[in-house]
């Protein structure tokens, strides 16, 4: 037998979803919480769950050779002072089709004006004026993966242009042109959406600071649905209050939940939500672990294998 | 030379337009309003205009032989009464995609529970509640023309099931189901989302009644993007009160603008916009002219042509 740890605040449904699996040789213990695990004995060989929980006890896992991340995000393994001597897999190719529904369900509120023909709706206005389209706009991705790829995707489906800033990558046929490097200040110039995919990884550590935001034209909007730490918090907060830019909308921050006497929750013209643009859906991480598991018994190498330097 | 009016509120922005175009043997007045176009006599063989502009002076057009509406609706050219012995044709293919960015916006909206957050935000409070997706949802339209087309093709790139209600035609590839005449129940069965995409013809008038709305389920959204006829207005009044469907947004009504004490300004779970889902663009309809007047021309017949008897 194979012994799994199931370690998710889920744990209810993922353990009534592998019963539906009957995948072989198995045998799943489940928690909700790392004290929870603790408490079965941690002699498992392989651990599915949320990185926050598994992160107490990655240490004490004696029998480890492979960790699978419910989530994309990672940073709870990446630290150097951990363990590196398991394959960790994150979830991929499961937060595009959210993550662009949320994207485009802010870039078309703002640009339908939602919000004001609500007030014109409640100070029973008739307010004829035109409002703006997304097709023929240009936006900007910072990160091309596979979150980026289906951002681009729609982008293309509402005829943009789509400009994606990459480490070297230059792989997504929506993507009209790519930058890298020091590219970034041009890639920025005219655009009039930015939209942060980015990881959390010391090279993309507040990428997003005062010179980006200046580049940026006066009728931009800048969303988050990558990692906080992309992003110069104060910088921000100070180009918003400028005007520089037109707006943000911001999924992700430095620390989360957001403090709650943090600027971000009344700064002018931001939007912010609960690191909710794409939920980890069960089925969804099922069908990964799934794939990854067949491989795994077969002794093949794993997808979405995460590299510990790289940070994704 | 051939005698053209063009009556329009942007005449300005047209007259310019039409002087870059150079188009042969064009002899062009433009009139901002019915009066000014009377005033410049009336010995035109063809008008090009809104339709509330061109319906006052319609009978006085001694010349008259084709008509383009700037519009895609042409009401005011229908009633019996007036004449018909002219080519009417009106503006087709261009409004398909700011209606969907229009529809998409609302739907994305409501799924991603845009106004909520940002309650949640008012309160500094956060709110890691998932949201829902428009992915693998059914959305129902009435109205498969080109701006119909044009909405299923987005619901498809959304990964969503598209059912369309049309007299006949079942000509959309992006349409999974065609319904007709009398499945009209079956059409809105566990549909949810049901979109009007309407004319104002005989045929349509009240066709979204009581009968209709109860048919939906209670998480239902209606959107009307068409014709205000095609509503009983009391009867949606009184689903959303009663909760019978989750919401609805209307772009069109019965009297524009809205009477304000009509009660859809304050009904619940309702938000209206002011008849601009789809504004009519003078490069747009220049366009549409253009290719017309050359096939005009030559002879040829006109594309785009309204059938006075069908309506649209």
């Amino acid at each position: 037998m194979t012994k799994l740890l199931i370690v998710s605040g889920y744990a209810d449904e993922y353990q009534r979803l592998f019963e539906a699996e009957k995948l072989p040789t198995l045998e799943i213990a489940t928690a909700k919480n790392s004290a929870e695990a603790e408490a079965t004995g941690l002699d498992y060989e392989i651990v599915l769950g949320e990185p926050k929980l598994i992160r107490p006890i990655l240490m004490k896992l004696r029998n480890l050779r492979w960790a699978q991340s419910m989530y994309a995000g990672v940073e709870q393994f990446l630290d150097p002072s951990l363990r590196r001597d398991y394959i960790l897999t994150n979830a991929r190719g499961v937060f595009g089709g959210s993550m662009s529904e949320y994207v485009f369900g802010y870039l078309l509120n703002h640009e339908r004006r939602i919000f004001e023909r609500y007030r014109a709706q409640q100070e029973h206005r008739w307010d004829g004026s035109t409002t703006g389209m997304v097709r023929g706009k240009t936006i900007g991705l910072l990160g091309v993966g596979s979150i980026g790829a289906e951002i681009a995707r729609t982008a293309k489906h509402f005829e943009m242009t789509v400009r994606g800033y990459t480490r070297s990558s230059e792989d997504c046929r929506d993507v009209d042109a790519y930058y890298h490097g020091n590219d970034l200040i041009e890639f920025a110039n005219e655009l009039d959406y930015l939209v942060s995919v980015l990881p959390n990884t010391v090279e993309t550590r507040r990428i997003v600071d005062a010179s980006l935001l200046n580049a940026l034209p006066s009728h931009a909007i800048f969303i988050n649905v990558g990692r906080g730490n992309a992003v110069d918090e104060s910088a921000l907060i100070h180009t918003l209050e400028s005007k520089q830019i037109a707006g943000a909308i911001l999924d992700v921050f430095d620390q989360e939940p957001l403090p709650t006497d943090h600027p971000f929750w009344t700064a002018p013209n931001l939007l912010i939500t609960f690191h909710t643009s794409a939920p980890s859906l069960p089925e969804d991480i099922v069908r990964i672990f799934r794939e990854n598991y067949l491989r795994y018994l077969r002794g093949e190498e794993l997808k979405y294998k995460v590299d510990f330097e790289r940070g994704y």
